[in-house]
């Protein structure tokens, strides 16, 4: 008798009366009885054709297949979200880390500048585009040493990849923002790029976050302050990472805890809304939630 | 009569008969006593007459540019090294965490070239230059996900700005060993360009690094040990900085100590013979060093 057994490797056709066994394409499924078919003690007699070693080869090389096949096909829209974001926050630390450089040491040169000129993009604008002379015409003259040529070419050089480094930040939130569109279009549209990708992130993935309670949400990314707060009773955190959304900037203090939950609460509804593909809500959430809070 | 008075702001004629003083430059310097031949209760009467409020603003505005044009005088050489060994240390942890995060990207794309290649530039230069295709041919395929173009772009954005980075570093390090060179000829000969530069940056300028003893060199970079060691009593540490210098690298564990107190030693000979601008004797020590140690 032949019968068909179905594992995670695939469906296997084991010929009782040869005492062999063999894997078969998804093409060449014949009709055959299921293993499942027999009585149980007979079930695993017959399997244990399957314990002949002379298939272990054939059986590690197609487990390797199907495993490899998974793990290229468990890479999706998360992963790509997770790393840009990611590398977004580490690429802000950097630019302000080589910005504060550049001052100083810019300022040995021509320390106006650095004092007239509060914000950093600006800053490094002026540092490229224009000569100290240019400059002092503006922002005055008076203390900056008189540095060589080749001096000021490496505080250049360093404002030069600090201007890439601004554009690369640019560049990654507008792929954030286009791939967002399509694969999380709600929580996009109600939380915005930075914060939409940044409750991707810390919810691992849009799955899990879908899944996860709206109270979760409100906190994510207040996990330092929520544990400080079971462990040693200290205040407990009002909001996480949509603290930074502009709602919640907009309302007055008072009312922040509260807007803070009605907005995790819409942000919820949108994460659900796109995991399972639902309808493109976030609008009328976010004229609700103004009309409501603003 | 007319006296000469010094001060900080410069030479002042006091004219005692008409009540009268006048801020001389340095080229009108005529032959007038010096109001220090006055006998004593006289000086303060003569200098009383600039206590008159009319030169105030005549004061205010020349010691506001003896103080400009000091600060402009102080910008030396020092502050250069210093800058650009700091931003060397900086671009090194940014190149290290950038690198990492291509390496955790890419693999979602082509995971076996971040297992084969160790050595991160080797790594970002494949990044840029072949495909995943041609990296195929190498490496073989088998896991990684098939992303769309959008998503390898930002992969090899970031891959770009590493790249640019790490010709920054080695750019600060041709301009270090340049401005060393003509600065401190004997401690970067000896130390060679990194060790050089961080001995200064570690001892805040050559001219306060002349004047440390080579005990205190030895222990430059060491100093968290250090108070550890004297703080609670913990193991005192060997060496700082010069710990990383080739000589104590090539030499056997239990010599370690010994080479770092004799290569201390001679680095202190070399910052003082660079700023009090004596001989280039580096490379006699360099080998007299060599023949002791190796």
């Amino acid at each position: 008798m032949k019968y068909l057994f179905h594992n995670i490797l695939g469906t296997f056709l084991i010929n009782e009366d040869k005492k062999s066994a063999k894997l078969l394409s998804k093409s060449d499924l014949a009709k055959h009885k299921d293993v499942h078919e027999l009585p149980k003690e007979k079930i695993s007699v017959a399997l244990t054709i399957l314990n002949d070693t002379k298939y272990f080869d054939e059986f590690y090389t197609k487990n390797k297949e199907i495993t490899e096949q998974g793990i290229k096909e468990s890479v999706n829209e998360d992963h790509l979200i997770i790393q840009a974001i990611s590398n977004f926050d580490e690429l802000d630390r950097t630019i302000n880390l080589l910005t504060k450089r550049v001052r100083e040491w810019y300022s040995l040169y021509y320390p106006e500048l650095a004092h007239n000129v509060e914000k950093h993009d600006h800053f490094i604008e002026l540092v490229l585009s224009k000569t100290k002379s240019q400059l002092a015409k503006q922002y005055g003259n008076a203390m900056g040493a008189d540095l060589g040529k080749k001096d000021v070419e490496q505080i250049i050089a360093v404002a030069n990849q600090v201007k890439g480094l601004m554009q690369l930040r640019e560049h990654h939130l507008t792929y954030l923002e286009k791939t967002m569109t399509t694969y999380c279009p709600n929580l996009v549209e109600l939380g915005g790029v930075t914060i939409a990708a940044k409750l991707v992130q810390l919810g691992r993935s849009l799955k899990r976050l879908a899944l996860l309670p709206a109270s979760t949400i409100l906190l994510l990314g207040a996990e330092k302050a929520l544990f400080r707060h079971l462990k040693t009773g200290a205040k407990s955190p009002k909001h996480g990472i949509i603290h930074e959304h502009q709602l919640i900037q907009q309302v007055s203090k008072d009312l922040k805890g509260k807007a803070a939950r009605q907005l995790a609460d819409k942000l919820s509804l949108c994460a659900r809304l796109d995991f399972f593909k639902g309808e493109f809500k976030a609008k009328e959430y976010k004229k609700e939630l103004e009309r409501k809070l603003l």
